[in-house]
């Protein structure tokens, strides 16, 4: 592992969604000194659009099914319409970003996930050592700042829809051999709450031993579970830190004082 | 100039619009030695989405009139759909392209047409010494073969619908003072005809002073007038050659076999 720093930062669909909201963010992430990445989610704007063209969204325990149209559409929105919106923004603040896919210089790899109950049709899973790490490092190093859709592909022609905290996390693993990688979410929270109705009663940092019995005494529950569940695993492969907190906070993440923050120990 | 060549390869609709035709294109593209650029035109698919949301599609002397609606669309369309397939197709052909807009990496500035007679929207005009060479110089440099969609942004943050020809055309100038730089025009004929309705009779070549002759004798006429010009233009900025032929015959290009060459002398 190098010296060198990495900060890659994921939104969802809410900042997407909002243009204030996104334009504060951006702001903010282009500030952000040294090697970082952005990963954004899809939003309300492909559904609408699936609407509009008659297209009936599905969804199965929360996922998405992607059938061939919805792929299409995903393809367009994410990879298209969202991605190159954030990315002339960025390009005004100074910051030299470049649109990808999993599939612009190979970069992610994905299968489509087995059919076993459900069959969620153009879905990728990211497999272990997906991460074509040598070509992303070829556009950090060039000074680039690299902006993932949630779109990547199976190398073998087929593009797959994927889910945009999954492929924040692989890339932070991936990296975590090239850089001293650090994976930030961002969501409408701001952090991981003692009390979820306080706002102010952030937890500042949580180690692996303590998640537990966090969970244990039920102060982490529900969608927080799995989430932190997988940031874990990412410190666990080699993530120095995973950041939890709002988006309009990042501006106070040099400072150390973004949000909530897992440590191995 | 560095001796290093460069081949910058425009393909349009036709192209896009028939599967069998674009597999068989890129296999040939990916076949090509050395580097180079691919440059796709959009094809009937933004039309036929437009259609289906109800948005209806202005043409004015042949060209699209963008409004925002329409921008959405060939933004979604060009940048996403379409230049993300392509360069997933590419990949399996192990040619390590990534999908380019003009926004991403800042590459192709351009501006707002001005309104005279005709409002056209968000198209852009690209100005003198509105590509940077440097940021596609990185990519070339580092192995990858950048596909360009016939988007660009004026460096204010605003997407704005670009004449693939023009893209083309305005990266091989740009780049010709970094690299031996040729221009290919892919369209539906195996060159400038002697006959226009003998596929067989093809010019081979056409120097400048040629060019004027012909046209006065009536053998170049209607739309191959303007083309025409705006290639010696390019050759006369620093660009090489220029060639138009068939994309079915891409593979004939390193025999020097391929449609017309252009030449300045």
């Amino acid at each position: 592992m190098s010296n060198s720093g990495l900060n890659i930062i994921k939104i969802g669909g809410n900042i997407i969604d909002d243009e204030v909201l996104l334009d504060s963010f951006l702001e903010k992430f282009a500030a952000l000194p040294g090697k970082k990445i952005l990963v954004h989610g899809g939003g309300k704007i492909a559904t609408r659009i699936a609407t509009d063209l008659g297209i009936e969204a599905k969804m199965v325990e929360g996922r998405r099914i992607t059938d061939e149209a919805m792929l299409r559409i995903v393809t367009m929105v994410y990879a298209g319409l969202t991605n190159k919106n954030i990315v002339a923004k960025l390009q005004v603040l100074q910051c030299d970003a470049i649109g990808l896919s999993g599939a612009d210089g190979g970069t992610i790899k994905a299968i489509k996930r087995p059919v076993k109950d459900i069959d969620y049709g153009f879905v990728g899973d990211i497999l272990h050592d997906s991460v074509n790490t040598a070509s992303i490092k070829k556009f950090l190093e060039a000074g680039f700042v690299p902006v993932f859709s949630a779109i990547t592909h199976n190398g073998l022609g087929q593009l797959l829809n994927t889910n945009a905290d999954t492929i924040a996390s692989a890339l932070a693993v991936g990296l975590s051999s090239l850089y001293d990688t650090s994976l930030v979410y961002c969501f409408e929270k701001n952090g991981v709450l003692k009390d979820i109705n306080d706002e102010q009663s952030v937890i500042n940092s949580i180690r692996a031993d303590e998640f537990l019995q966090l969970k244990e005494d039920g102060v982490i529950h529900d969608g927080m579970v799995p989430k932190l569940q997988n940031a874990f695993d990412a410190i666990q492969k080699g993530v120095r830190n995973v950041y939890i907190g709002h988006a309009n906070n990042l501006h106070l993440f040099q400072q150390g004082q973004f949000g909530t923050c897992l440590t191995l120990k």
